[in-house]
């Protein structure tokens, strides 16, 4: 059911005209928004007939936006990447989390590979990766730090992809395969993950797996979290550094 | 001009009922797009009325969406991130490059900051950041490491931000700045940077002038870009790591 009564589009339009005259005449009045719900749609062609253009969508709505001075736009670009993460989760005795994807370009193949997902709205980095771990194969684990990260582009349209390669340490054990997405999950010996054709065969997880070794002999540091606040807008964030380096120095 | 012949909704419609009933039918058919330019603003309502919901949008287009199956939605989720870059460039003798902005929450308060941008649709992040100190200074460098990373929430409107500090190597010297956006640029002593109120009082300037002094010290490894292949899409793009430690290791 619809949370917003309906609007005429001849209604909007006559609303629309008089408010952009009304705002062209005020100084310093620059980018105009306008967030249409999905059931609000008839009103999208009578914005655009107006001047204005698309900004960003999600599923349940579209924002427009009309830049008014003849100055260049200064307006937000939209978002241009999605974010996902991998875990590296490792046992005490060298043996590590791996899967079996019930979809993708993997399936089938019998390929095991560390815990991958993508990283939700809103969600930190770190949160992603361990929540990640625990819904593919029931375990808990501590974020420990980002061992390296991809940026690729076009991966879906004109978008970009940042694959965060994260290091976390296990706290439970017993493996719970979650059914959806998950084929097969198990503890595997490093040296075993890392025979496989399909990390031999190609730089990033041949790259990823040299990170792991490295990392395992306690020979890598990567980026840890810190909790900060942000200077303006006064709400927590977290900045990722090379935490060991800093504190040595 | 309209590059694309106009349709009328109703045609539209029929077609669209024909088409999803063949697509319905078929064994394996997921999720159904349609890409509708801005001139075929008309068209949106009609796909609406027949359970489409949106992607996402540019400024030119908007992306619809039709799941077909009864079971779980697996379509690629939208693009979360903005991706912003800021530079820390340093001279031998100690010097660093800053800049008074026009705009933004900086303006007027004769705050000296490094020079910031976001990274363009496709961009690499290493590219952004050479780009970037280019335009607002007129500097050419070469790209040496990302230092550290910010990833925020909410930064305009539900999306996220992820903002990298990297470090460059000048490789000329003579300012000339851009007129658009730079109030004034200069090389200035380290020192002198990082006694401004506005570094000592924040966390996030306090934690990359903390960072940059380890680094002008040769005491900190950050991340450096690799070139790889993907393994699916056989396309170049960049890995980044701590190639210091690896190659020490």
């Amino acid at each position: 059911m619809s949370t917003h009564p309906p609007i005429h589009p001849i209604h909007f339009t006559s609303l629309l005209k008089a408010s952009l005259l009304q705002w062209k005449q005020q100084v310093g009045k620059k980018g105009v928004w306008i967030k249409l719900p999905i059931e609000l749609v008839n009103l999208i062609e009578p914005a655009v007939k107006e001047g204005f253009c698309y900004h960003h969508a999600e599923p349940d709505y579209l924002m427009l936006v009309h830049w008014i001075p003849v100055t260049n736009n200064t307006l937000p670009p939209n978002a241009s990447h999605r974010v996902g993460v991998g875990a590296f989760v490792m046992k005490e005795n060298g043996e590590v989390l791996v899967v079996q994807e019930k979809g993708g370009k993997m399936r089938g193949k019998g390929v095991w590979k560390f815990p991958t997902g993508v990283v939700e709205e809103g969600e930190d980095i770190c949160d992603a990766a361990v929540r990640e771990v625990k819904e593919e194969t029931g375990i808990d684990a501590k974020f420990v730090e980002i061992l390296a990260f991809r940026q690729s582009h076009k991966k879906f349209f004109e978008k970009s992809d940042l694959f965060f390669m994260c290091m976390l340490e296990p706290v439970s054990f017993d493996i719970q395969k979650q059914d959806r997405e998950i084929e097969a999950a198990q503890w595997m010996s490093f040296e075993e993950y890392v025979a496989q054709d399909f990390v031999q065969k190609h730089d990033l997880p041949r790259y990823i797996a040299e990170i792991c070794s490295a990392k395992r002999d306690e020979r890598y540091a990567g980026f840890s979290p810190v909790s900060t606040i942000s200077s303006f807008s006064k709400s927590q964030c977290n900045v990722y550094l090379n935490t060991a380096d800093l504190s040595s120095s």
